[in-house]
C-alpha cells in the first residue's frame, strides 16, 4: 500500500516545470546573505525564525494536498515600513517573497519557493486603527481577521459589520489576495464587488501606494484596488486596508428540504426574483450526503431527512423578514419541498446555522479514517443541478464518499471529497475532472479558493491565451524579478512559448 | 467682452504638454496612408467619414469646456474582427484611436488628438446578444444604451433590470470606460461592483482577449474585467460585454424636505442603518437652489418650498415598502423636516421623479442665457454637508448662480454652475476650488464623471506618485506606443520627472 505522504511524493513529480527560470533567483551564498541582512534589520525577539520546523509548517497546509517547499526564514513585519525593507532586501539578493497570515488557504497559496523564500508573516499586523461609524468604513492591518472585525463591531455596540465571511481565521490580507466571498455573497457580493475601498500596499520596487482615498466612490481612474484583489500576494504586499461596512441587520434562519436539487435550484431562482429578494442575506444548499454525514457526525439532536437541503439567513424588520418567510414557504412548497422550517428562536437559529458552518467537520466525522479533498468551482446557476447531478455520479463511480455544500444562489459548488491513504491519486483525478466540468458549463475553476498551486493548470483553458498573457505582461510590468509568490497563480508556459 | 469660444481657447492654451512625445506619432503623410488603408477595408456605406464637420462634431462636446480637436477619420466597425482591423492599421501608422458611442460624458473623454485621431464609432454595435433568464444575464454590444436595454427586458415581459443608471443616452462600453454609476449606487454600487461579469476586449497589441466567462463569481486570480471599467478607453476597445442583471422590483417614491444639508445627511444616515435600509433603491439630495429653479423653470403645477430636499425611492413588496415609509417619515421627523410626501399613485410618482432627472433642464431654464458647467465630487459622507456648504459660499461669493444634486448615500455631489459668456474662467476657477475642496475632504475629484482631459491634473494630489506610477506602468505594459486615447486620464509628467 502507497502511503500518504509517498502519494504527495508522486502528485508533486506532476507538477510542470516554472516558466521563470530558477537560476535567476538567489544562489544558496546570497541567500545566506539575505538571512544575515533581515536577521540584522529585525532583531527583536520572534520577528524572525530560521526553526527547521517552522520553515516546513508556515510552508505548507495541512488542507491542500499540493507540492509544498519549506521557506529559508520567517520574518515578522510591524509596519509598512519594515515591509519596506524586506521587500529591498528580498530585491537586492533575489529572494522570492510569500506573504502569510490566516492560512486558511486550500490551493497551497503560501506554500514556500524550491530555491528559498522568505515568508513574511503578516500575522502580526493585526491592529483596527480607525473605525468611521458616519461614513460606515473601518481602517485596519492585513492580518485583522474578518471576526474580529465583527466582534470587535458588536462589543463597541457599532451597528455595523462587514460582510466578507469566508473561512473562520482567515484575514484582511489574505481575503484580499484570494478575491474571496462567503455565505452572505448572494446579498452583498464578494471581494470583487466595493468593500475594499482602498489599500496600502509595498510594491516588487518597495514602492508604497495607497490605491484611493476614503470616499465610497471614485471613477478617478481604473482603480488599482482591484489589481490586488485575487492577485494572491503576486503584485505587491498589503500592509494597510480601509474596509466599507454594512448596516448590521437583524436575520432569522430557516430550513427547505427538496427531493432534488434541480427543483431546490429552480426555488431559489424564483425566491430571488421575487419582491422579498433582498430580504435574502444567505442561500446555501447541503446536498443529501451532507444531511447524512449530519446525522452521522451525530452532531444533532433528532436527524434530518436525508435530502437535498436549503438553508436561508432572511434579514430585515421583524415583519417583513415574516413576510418573506410567508412568499418563501409559499415557493418552496410549489417546487416539491415537503418541509419548511421557520427557527423561532435565536437558539434554534444558531443551532440550524451550525449545520452549514461545521460541514467539513461533520463529513470527516461520518467517514472515520478519512481525509477530506475540499474544492470549489463556479457555474452559471442554471446549470448548478446538471454539474452537482454528473459531479455525484462521477465520484460514485470512483468509491469516493462525498458531502456537497453550495452557495446556490450564486451556481458556487464546495465538494469534500473524502479518501483513505490509498486514494489520493484518484481523489485528485476526480477533482481534475470537476474542474473539468464546471469549466465546459461556462464557469470558472475557482468560485471563492482561488487558484494558488492547484488550480493554475486550468486557466489557459478557462480564459484563454490572450487573457492569461494580459495578466503575464501586468505581471512582467510590475515585479520584473518575480519575485511576489513565484509559481502561483499564472500557468506555466510551455518552453517554446516562454518569452522570458 | 470676452466670447465663449475665445475664452475656451485660453483654457486651451493653459493645458500641459504631453507626456509622451507627439513626434512618435504618425506624420501627416503617414496618417494619409493610415486613413487610405482604413478606407479600403471599410469602404460600405457610411463605415467611415472624413466630413469636416462630422470630424469636429465627434471630438468635441457641448457638455463640457474643455480642449478639443476634431479626429482625422470615423470608422464604424460592425464587429471585434473589424475593431481587430482597425488597430492594426493604427499601430503600423501609429495613430491615435479614440473610442466613442453615447457621447454623453462631460470631461472631454472622446476629444480627438491633435496630430490626428481616428474616431473610433461603437455606436452602431449596439445589439443585445443573448439574454440569459435563468442566469439573470445578457450578452451586448457595447454600443448597446442601459434604456435600451431595459426598454427590452420590459418590454419582453422579463422581471430582471440593469441597474447602473448614468445620464440619459449611455452606452454599455462607455459607461465601462467611465466606471459609471447613478442614482442607484446607494443600493446596487457602481461599475466597479459586480454587475459586468466579463468583457470581449481588443488590446492595442490587436489581440482578442475575454476576461472571464459567465459564472457570476470567480476567484481565477486578479479580474482583468477591472482593468478596462475607468480605463477611459485607454487599456482596450471593448467590443462585447456580459452583465448581470438584478430583479425588477415595485418602487415607490417619496420626498422630505429639511432646514440645512447637515440634518438631510444625518436623517439618510440613520434610514440607511435601519433594519429598513435594504428598501431604499435611491437618495437623491436637491439642494434650496434647485428646487428654486425648478420652480422658477415651471415645470411643475405647484412650486414647491425652496428648502434642501431629498427624493426616495423604496423598492420591495407592498407591506414592506408600506411599512419603510413609516420608518422613513418618523426618521426624517426626528431630524427636523416638516414635510414628508409620499407619493400614492404611480403617475405621482413620475412626477415627483422627474424632477430630479431633469435638473439640469430645469437649473438652465430658470436662468436663460446662461450655459452650465457641470461638475461632481465625491467624499466621505459625513464630510459632505460640509463641502456643499463650503462651496454654495464659495459660488455665491463668486456670483455664480448654481443648483445642486447629489447621490448623497455615496457622499456624491454634483454642482451645475451656471454662467454667462463672459465668466467661462470664473466657472473653470470655481470648480477647480471645488475638486480641491473635495481631495482636501478625504475625497476624490469624481465620483462619476471620469477623469478625461478635465480632472487629470488633480490625480497626483488625490492618489499619490506611486499609485499613478503604478498606473502608467500598467499603460505602458499593455499599450507601449500610447495609441489608445492619448492625452486622456493619466497626468502629464514634468518634463523631470518623464521616464519615457
Amino acid at each position: 500500500m502507497v502511503g500518504l505522504s509517498e502519494a504527495m511524493g508522486r502528485l508533486r513529480t506532476k507538477d510542470k516545470s516554472e516558466s521563470i527560470q530558477e537560476s535567476h533567483y538567489a544562489s544558496p551564498e546570497e541567500l545566506n546573505l539575505a538571512i544575515r541582512d533581515l536577521q540584522r534589520v529585525f532583531s527583536g525577539p520572534n520577528q524572525t525564525t530560521t526553526d527547521p520546523d517552522a520553515l516546513r509548517t508556515y510552508g505548507s497546509s495541512e488542507n491542500s494536498y499540493h507540492p509544498t517547499a519549506a521557506h529559508a526564514i520567517i520574518v515578522r513585519p510591524s509596519s509598512t515600513e519594515d515591509v519596506v525593507h524586506i521587500v529591498n532586501i528580498a530585491r537586492k539578493y533575489r529572494v522570492p517573497i510569500v506573504a502569510y497570515s490566516g492560512a486558511t488557504s486550500l490551493e497551497g497559496h503560501f506554500s514556500g519557493y524550491s530555491t528559498g523564500s522568505i515568508c513574511l508573516d503578516m500575522s502580526g499586523m493585526d491592529k483596527i486603527l480607525q473605525i468611521n461609524v458616519a461614513d460606515s468604513d473601518l481602517v485596519c492591518q492585513p492580518g485583522a481577521r474578518w471576526e474580529d472585525i465583527n466582534q470587535k463591531l458588536k462589543s463597541d455596540g457599532i451597528p455595523l459589520f462587514f460582510p466578507l465571511d469566508p473561512g473562520p481565521g482567515a484575514t484582511i490580507g489574505g481575503m484580499i489576495g484570494t478575491g474571496c466571498s462567503g455565505t452572505n455573497a448572494v446579498r452583498y457580493g464578494t471581494a470583487r464587488a466595493e468593500w475594499f475601498l482602498n489599500v496600502t500596499a509595498v510594491l516588487p520596487n518597495g514602492h508604497i501606494v495607497k490605491t484611493r482615498r476614503r470616499a465610497r466612490k471614485s471613477a478617478a481612474g481604473f482603480d488599482t484596488t482591484k489589481l490586488f484583489i485575487g492577485a494572491e500576494g503576486t503584485l505587491g504586499i498589503i500592509t494597510e486596508v480601509t474596509l466599507r461596512l454594512a448596516p448590521f441587520l437583524p436575520t432569522k434562519v430557516a430550513m427547505a428540504q427538496f427531493p432534488n436539487v434541480e427543483v431546490a435550484v429552480s426555488a431559489v431562482q424564483e425566491i430571488l426574483n421575487s419582491p422579498h429578494g433582498p430580504h435574502i442575506q444567505c442561500i446555501e444548499l447541503l446536498d443529501n450526503n451532507m444531511m447524512d454525514a449530519i446525522n452521522k457526525a451525530g452532531l444533532v439532536e433528532r436527524p434530518y431527512p436525508v435530502l437535498d437541503t436549503l438553508f436561508f439567513k432572511i434579514q430585515g424588520s421583524a415583519e417583513c423578514i415574516s413576510s418573506a418567510s410567508k412568499t418563501i414557504q409559499a415557493i418552496v412548497k410549489k417546487h416539491g419541498s415537503k418541509t419548511f422550517k421557520f427557527a423561532a428562536t435565536e437558539e434554534e437559529a444558531d443551532d440550524l446555522w451550525q449545520n452549514r458552518k461545521y460541514a467539513l467537520m461533520s463529513s470527516l466525522a461520518a467517514y472515520p479514517g478519512t481525509r477530506c479533498w475540499t474544492t470549489d468551482v463556479c457555474v452559471p446557476v442554471s446549470k448548478l443541478p446538471q454539474l452537482v447531478y454528473e459531479t455525484k455520479e462521477d465520484l460514485s463511480r470512483a468509491k469516493l464518499p462525498n458531502t456537497t455544500v453550495g452557495h446556490v444562489g450564486d451556481g458556487n459548488f464546495h465538494a469534500f471529497i473524502l479518501f483513505r491513504e490509498n486514494q489520493l491519486e484518484e481523489a485528485s483525478e476526480a477533482v481534475h475532472r470537476l474542474v473539468q466540468r464546471a469549466i465546459n458549463l461556462d464557469g470558472t475553476c475557482t468560485g471563492e479558493h482561488g487558484v494558488g498551486v492547484g488550480k493554475k493548470e486550468y486557466l489557459l483553458d478557462e480564459l484563454g491565451e490572450g487573457t492569461i498573457e494580459l495578466m503575464k505582461t501586468i505581471k512582467r510590468a510590475v515585479d520584473p524579478l518575480n519575485l511576489l509568490n513565484p509559481g502561483k497563480l499564472y500557468p506555466d508556459s510551455n518552453a517554446s512559448k516562454d518569452e522570458d
